[in-house]
């Protein structure tokens, strides 16, 4: 058990996990469910979602392993909802007031909302990228529809700047994938207590997205 | 059992798992135990290290569970080996050949070969990317140790293009820490039988990494 805890202390992943802010689930959930899925997120974070039981969920809140099935039918139901939602935040995140900007700054500020979104609630955007295996088919399609629509926002942005000839890029949706890829890696390594703020972290990766994209002088 | 099945048809992780060549390993492991550790990849890339028991990975090549302690002692001591071995061959696939290539296309070559490597061994390479919390803390110090001298070559190399003038970044750690993401992203969804081949992958992401550190002209 000693030997246990040193390696639980000692293991990597656990130095970026942060307990999400009870806000994020929102009045959809009661308020137990709300503390399930936050506990939920550290559980999986740590361990993974298929070495998770349903009693770790329940014990991280200083509930008895039944009071689950009041909120959630199973526990790939609580990893549906904190997918379902993580993906939900993050497309509203990116908001429907950027198509009046110029191409270039609306990229720019596609990319830092997704960005700072995925910094701040990074350990919730892990889980979102990484634990989708454990999701039923017909859940995993819901989600997989909120992914397409957050490609699609960048592809659009992308896309309108090319046209504009603002932007001159190979491949449209290779270019937005690596954009993305910017803002998803970093829930891999980001924590909060670090040297980057979200907001700085996130003006960096638009600045380094527009140089990826924005046509030279000259061709 | 059957919705199981189903259920695991449906993994989204599992499009994107490839059991890894046997010649990965190398002559340091004997014959069978390349074989557990390809099992083992296998089997943590679908279910993750906490939830992998060695029965899963002796079940995986036909062994009974007492044959794994003949060539590891533990199952920690196998994802050590997998972490270990992935993370020298990526630092090796970079090589010691590119010094007197001009920055520009050093950079490029570097950021082709550490991409190639990514998708060309995906499923070790997110391994070693998304299970390192399984490590104890000795094994993860040595890991630790391989990760800081790739990192030390790309900052290495974008610090030489921004002394010869040919680059121009606001920060020599967070650009090469961006241009290790862009490989790393891909062990998350790349496929062998996808639209991309590791090439052309490299060669489009050398492209994107130039665009982002080549000082404009007129500055």
């Amino acid at each position: 058990m000693a030997l246990r805890q040193a390696h639980r202390r000692a293991r990597v992943a656990d130095a970026s996990i942060d307990e999400p802010s009870a806000e994020l689930w929102g009045p959809e959930f009661a308020e137990v469910a709300q503390r399930l899925l936050s506990s939920a997120v550290l559980c999986f974070a740590r361990n993974g979602f298929h070495a998770t039981t349903t009693r770790d969920l329940t014990a991280g809140v200083g509930l008895s392993p039944g009071a689950l099935y009041v909120h959630f039918s199973t526990k790939e139901d609580v990893l549906f909802a904190i997918t379902r939602v993580g993906h939900e935040r993050a497309l509203a995140g990116l908001g429907d007031d950027t198509g009046e900007l110029d191409p270039a700054e609306q990229l720019a500020e596609l990319v830092r909302r997704f960005v700072a979104w995925h910094a701040r609630h990074h350990t919730v955007a892990r889980i979102c990228q990484y634990e989708l295996s454990g999701l039923e088919p017909g859940h995993f399609e819901q989600v997989q529809h909120l992914r397409q629509q957050i490609n699609q926002v960048f592809r659009g942005a992308v896309a309108r700047g090319v046209h504009a000839g603002v932007f001159d890029v190979p491949d449209v949706h290779r270019t937005a994938r690596v954009i993305i890829s910017l803002g998803v890696d970093l829930v891999r390594w980001y924590r909060l207590d670090g040297p980057d703020s979200p907001e700085a972290l996130a003006d960096e990766y638009a600045a380094l997205a527009l140089r990826m994209v924005l046509a030279r002088p000259g061709g």
